[in-house]
This record gives C-alpha cells, structure tokens and sequence, in this order.
C-alpha cells in the first residue's frame, strides 16, 4: 500500500462536473415530480446504519459492504441499499400510520469494488416502496410508476423484463433436489451465464426429462404467452401459485396498456436475496446493465419484527443520465457583469435587475481577474462596468460569438 | 457493547420523514435557484475520500473523522466538510478552466460524535465556493449571497458576524509570545468559554496593559465602528493588515445595503482552521448554535500544490430547516381513487387525468386496504369506483372534512 497521490480519490468513487450535474438534476426533479404525482411521500435515512441491522436485513454480500466501527465499537456499515432501511422505518416510527403506505427516496448507495474496473462503489437510486399491499395491483402499479417516471425522464427504447423469483426457486430445488445446487444455478441465471448453466445441466446426473426442463428455462423469454410455455415445465404448487402472480400482474400491465413496454422473462434472478415474488429489470437499448429494477420482497418487513407485504422499485440515476446523453440544455452561464470600484452600486443594480428577472448573471471585480480577454470569453453577454461613468467606454454590452 | 435493537441507529444519525422532508426540500430548491442565478455551477464528490488527502486537508480532528480501510489497506474518510473535496478538484479537474471559478453544492458531511447529545453526526451543507479572487469583492459576494439565500429560504431575525483569524491570531500570539498558549486562548474564543478565557488572562504574567488588551479584545462586537476600536489593540503589521482587510469588506458590504444584517465580531473564531483571512457566522433569533457561515481560506488550496486564494460558505440546512420551523404547506396526499378491479381501467383514466392536470393522486386497489374507513380518512377527496359501473354508489367523490 503506497500514499495515495494527493488529487487520487478511492476505488469506485467518482466526482460530478457541472454540465453531467445538470442534466443528473433534470432527471432527478422529473422523477421525484412524477412521483409525487402518484402520492409517494419522500423520506431520508442516514448514510451510516448498524451492521447488525440494515447490514445483514440487506442481503448484500460482507465483501461488497463497507464496514467501519464507531466509537462505542459497534460496526456499521455505509447503507448498500434504500429497501432495507425504509423497511426499519415503516416497522418502527411509521409502524402506526395507515396501510398501504407509498414512500419514495433518491440516495447514495454504496457497494464496494474489489478494483478499479469502472463500476461505482457510491451510486444514487431514486425508488419508491409501497408497504402492506399484497395485491398485484400494487405491483403492476410500481411497474407503471418506474416506466411512467422513465418515460418522463427523457429515456424510449427501454423495456421491462419481468420474471418471479419463487418461479425459479421451486423449479430448481425440484429439479436439482437440494438448496445448494440450486444456488449454483441461480447464480448463472444472476450472471446471466447460460453457458456455465448449460455445462453443468449436461454434467449433472440428471433424468432426460429435467435435463430438458432445465434447458427449457433458459427459453422462456418473451411475451406474455411465455408463460402457458411456462405452465408445462412446473409440478409443484408453489409453482403454479408464481404463474398465477404472473398471470394477475399481466392482466393489471395490459390496462395500463404497457404491452409494448414489458417483456416476461423467467430466468431473471436479481442481485438483492429479499425478493420473495415477482420481480423486473429496465434495460435500455444503449445500456449492457439494467439501470433500474424491483420487485416484491414479502420477507424482509418480518426481519423488523412486523411482517407485512411490499413492492418497489429502484433506479439507477448515473445509469439512466448515460443513457440519456449529453444534456442538451447550454450550462454556460450567459450573463456577467464586470466591474471596477467606482461603479460597484450600479453593477450591484444591474445584476439584481436580470436576476429578478430569471437570469443568471456572474458579478465580477475586475481586479479578481488575471486574464480579463480569456475570462469574458466564457460569458454569451458581459456588462464591462469600469472607470468613472461614461469616460471610460463604460457600460457597454459586449456580445461574443 | 451490546447488539442493537432492530429498529436503532447509530450515534447520531437521523431519518427525515415526510413532512419536514418537504420543508428541507423547498429550503435546499430555494437556495439552489439564488445561488445559481449568481452563476455558481453545482458539482457533487464521493462521500468517501483518502484519510491522506483530504481528511487531513479538512482539518476536522482526528476523533471526529469517520475512518475505515478499503480493500486495498488505505484509510478513507466519510468526507468532514466539502471545501476540501472542492479544492481537490479545483486543483486538478478543473485547474484549466478561467479563474474566479465560481462552485457549489449540496451534501452531506460527517462528523463522528462520542455520545448521543442530539448532535448530528451527518448533517447537509449547501455551500459555495468563489476560487482565485484575493479581493474584498469576492468575500462581500459570499456573504451577500448567504444573505440572499437564506432571506430567499424565508429566514428573517438573523444576523452575520464577521471576523478576521489573522487578526484574533496575531493579537494573541503577540501578547502571549508562543503559539501554544495562542492556542489555548484560540480554543476559549471558540467555544465561547469568555470565563475560561478572562481566568486565564488574570493567572497569566503578563503586563498589565497586555492584560487590558486581552480583555478589550473580548468586547470588540459591534458595529463597523469596532474597527476603529480594535486599531489601538494592534501593534503588529499582520494586524492592520487585517483591520485594513475587514475596512475594504465593510465598503463591499455597505454597497450590498447589508449595514442592517452584519455586525463585526472579533473574537470570532471557526471550527475549522484552514481559514486565513475574514471569517463570518449567521445567527438566528431561534437557534443557539450559528446556521452558517465561512470565510477566506487562501492556503487550503496550496496542500493540493496549487496555491490560490479563496472564499466560500456553507449553511447548515438542517439547522436551517429547524429555524424556519413546520411548512406551512400541507404535505396530505389531497387526492385518492380507490377502485376495485371491474374499474381499474376507469380508475387509471382519472387517475392520469388529474397527475396531467399537476395534482397529486394514490390510486388504490380496495383488496389492498385493510381498514378502508381510516385508510379513506388520509385524504382530502376520495373517488371510490367499486363494483359494476353505477351499480354500486361507485363513481362518487367523498370529500372528508
């Protein structure tokens, strides 16, 4: 371990410059106002939470959160997810307000990467949960809210994969008879390695049958009328009980009329182990990684001591501002007002006239200033205020190209 | 130490629900929208950077820093402040880019507490940082622009004391001769302790002049006319440099009009020591503790081996949230549809209507509801569409009192 250059900042932590800010804050205000427009309540939960609580409700892997002990020796963790620290809240202080309660955040997460490869170990999400309704009502309704919010936001070619994590459960513990095998598989399906999954298909001492099913899986993927394909490959009843999720939430998309945006995809697995029904991925045409996602997650309220049903989603915001570009809107500020000591009240006069106007104007002492050509440059419009009124060329507008 | 309960956090550390949530939020759009209209360009940092860097840099003592390793053995903090992040990257992202650079943001910092007190131990800062201007314009602007802002936020009965470090520190190490009794003498002013301070001029050997100079530094709080006062404390060249300093301000600032929000204070001293030149404080009628404040810190940026001159301020939005106390908005969700599903797509029509029409509307599945009567009661109006249209009283408007 060598000292850190000074200007070095660590694994996976990334600054923002004004113009990406720009366009990361137009999205952020166009989601929380549609957001709101649904009923969500926003709320805040702080950076740092107990290991023991939020750190192990989470279901983030030990190696990927970062860990620290405070002052009194209890380890904590800096929140790896929005999910589990809402689920604290809604079983304690809001424990009593009515249900279904529709609660929404926009946060920091943070993930720990093993190396520098790109990928952020700070990202914000902005996402919403509804708590205490079981219904698929309540999960076509997040589903609409996350596609609603995206549309909104600027983003088309996007679809939303949706898939059921009890689904995939009980068709490879069936299958491949124990928990731990059945790991091994959902995490290719996680990973979307179908080449791994495959290979160990074949390997595996498996009847023609279940070898076959399991390769069926992997197909089933597409419109809604996957799942009657889906209906021949399950035998059990908690099997037919995740079909017939599905089969309710497809009926709730088709009134939204998003039969164009949502595709069924069985194999889906999701990075969070708290899902315990349906779940979904929005993936962009532009994007290789899912730039946002959710699902329903019956369990982890229980975690609190107060079981209750939930759904929700959550998006990537650095994700979906690649997605959507360069910001079109100019950040350039446009106005400046350069000024020397003796006309300092009237430049204070001018700049309070265009900013009560809407406008942004820059106010500047031109003895602040090493480069007075090279500095006015930056500026569509500059006032040059200078000298004693009128002898000396003040006051005139100077327009750059 | 003991496990934690479920539902507990850590020292220091606070969820924001809702309603002040709304508040907080109008607060930081409301200063967002000043500062811009003064041409700051918002940027944004990780919340985690090298201990090396700039937890040194920030000069927040060591027990209040939350540290951690990463997994490549180097120290991080949770960022203490964001002067210091800013000056990282004015040092090398935007070295390029034309000086005065005008920066803000909005973000939380992290100051480790011992013990539960009610101090927060993350707190959000919205802050502007004004880079490479040495004159007294730039340091008038700051002050004037979180004058502004927090008039903007709604903020009345407040005042900004403003000080001079390199004046409180030439004074002291004058009359004391080392700069650990300055120091000393330095941590009093800080916390106000004006007792501590006066018992330890008496028990010094010092002359009784220098003793009488001790104690008149204590009462030079007041208006402009204190500089005059403070003229006959100071011998050394340091410290009429810095009277002449704060008289150049005073100009500034009478031309903002500001005669009525500041008062010279200077025994004013910051947490945070890498200020050199005026500092300055806000302070609300409502509070015990300042709500904002900053100053001139013309070597922070030479530890990221660039020296420039530099001025900011940070304002306290929790505090600031706290002084302006409850919104008087009402956060109540105003609208819900509750349908049951031979509606839903009546409910979704409503629904789209009135979001098109910029109100707020929860569209609820009845199924979903456990006690309708008190789940209806929430809302202002409520549209129930159950049952078979017009058979069953659906379609009606409930308007509750």
């Amino acid at each position: 371990m060598t000292k850190p250059f000074m200007f070095e900042k660590p694994v996976g932590m990334r600054d923002t410059l004004p113009e990406l800010y720009s366009l990361k804050q137009q999205v952020r205000s166009t989601i929380a106002t549609e957001v709101a427009k649904w009923g969500y309540a926003p709320i805040e939960t702080p950076t740092l939470e107990f290991y023991d609580t939020i750190g192990t409700a989470s279901a983030t892997s030990d190696t990927q959160l970062f860990k620290l002990l405070d002052q009194q020796g209890n380890t904590l963790v800096l929140r790896p997810d929005m999910t589990a620290p809402i689920a604290r809240i809604a079983a304690s202080t809001l424990k009593g307000t009515e249900r279904p309660a529709r609660l929404t955040y926009d946060a920091s997460v943070f993930r720990a990467q093993q190396r520098e490869g790109g990928k952020p170990a700070e990202f914000e999400q902005v996402g919403v949960e509804l708590i205490g309704d079981p219904t698929a009502s309540a999960d076509g309704e997040v589903i609409a809210l996350m596609i609603a919010a995206l549309k909104k936001a600027g983003l088309s070619n996007f679809k939303v994969a949706i898939g059921h994590i009890g689904f995939v459960n009980t068709l490879l513990t069936e299958i491949l008879g124990n928990e731990e095998r059945a790991g091994t598989f959902r995490r290719y399906l996680y990973e979307k390695n179908y080449v791994g999954f495959k290979r160990d298909v074949d390997q595996l001492p498996l009847s023609s049958i279940d070898r076959r099913r399991l390769h069926s899986l992997l197909s089933l993927r597409g419109g809604f009328g996957i799942l009657n394909e889906a209906e021949a490959l399950i035998e059990t009843e908690e099997g037919r009980k995740s079909l017939a999720d599905l089969y309710k939430l497809v009926d709730v998309l088709k009134a939204y009329d998003l039969e164009d945006s949502v595709i069924i995809d069985l194999n889906l697995v999701m990075h969070m182990s708290y899902y315990t029904g349906m779940v979904f991925e929005a993936y962009s045409d532009e994007l290789g990684f899912p730039l946002g996602g959710g699902g329903r997650y019956d369990e982890l309220l229980s975690k609190f001591h107060r079981p209750e049903a939930a759904t929700g989603f959550a998006v990537r915001l650095d994700l979906l501002t690649e997605a959507l570009g360069k910001s079109k809107e100019d950040v350039t500020i446009s106005n400046a007002i350069i000024y020397s000591n003796e006309r300092r009240k009237e430049a204070m006069k001018t700049a309070d006239t265009l900013r009560n106007e809407g406008q942004s104007v820059v106010m500047q002492d031109v003895m602040g200033i090493r480069d007075l050509d090279a500095y006015s440059k930056q500026f569509d419009d500059v006032h040059y205020l200078i000298g004693k009124n009128g002898t000396n060329g003040g006051g005139g507008v100077d327009r750059n190209e």
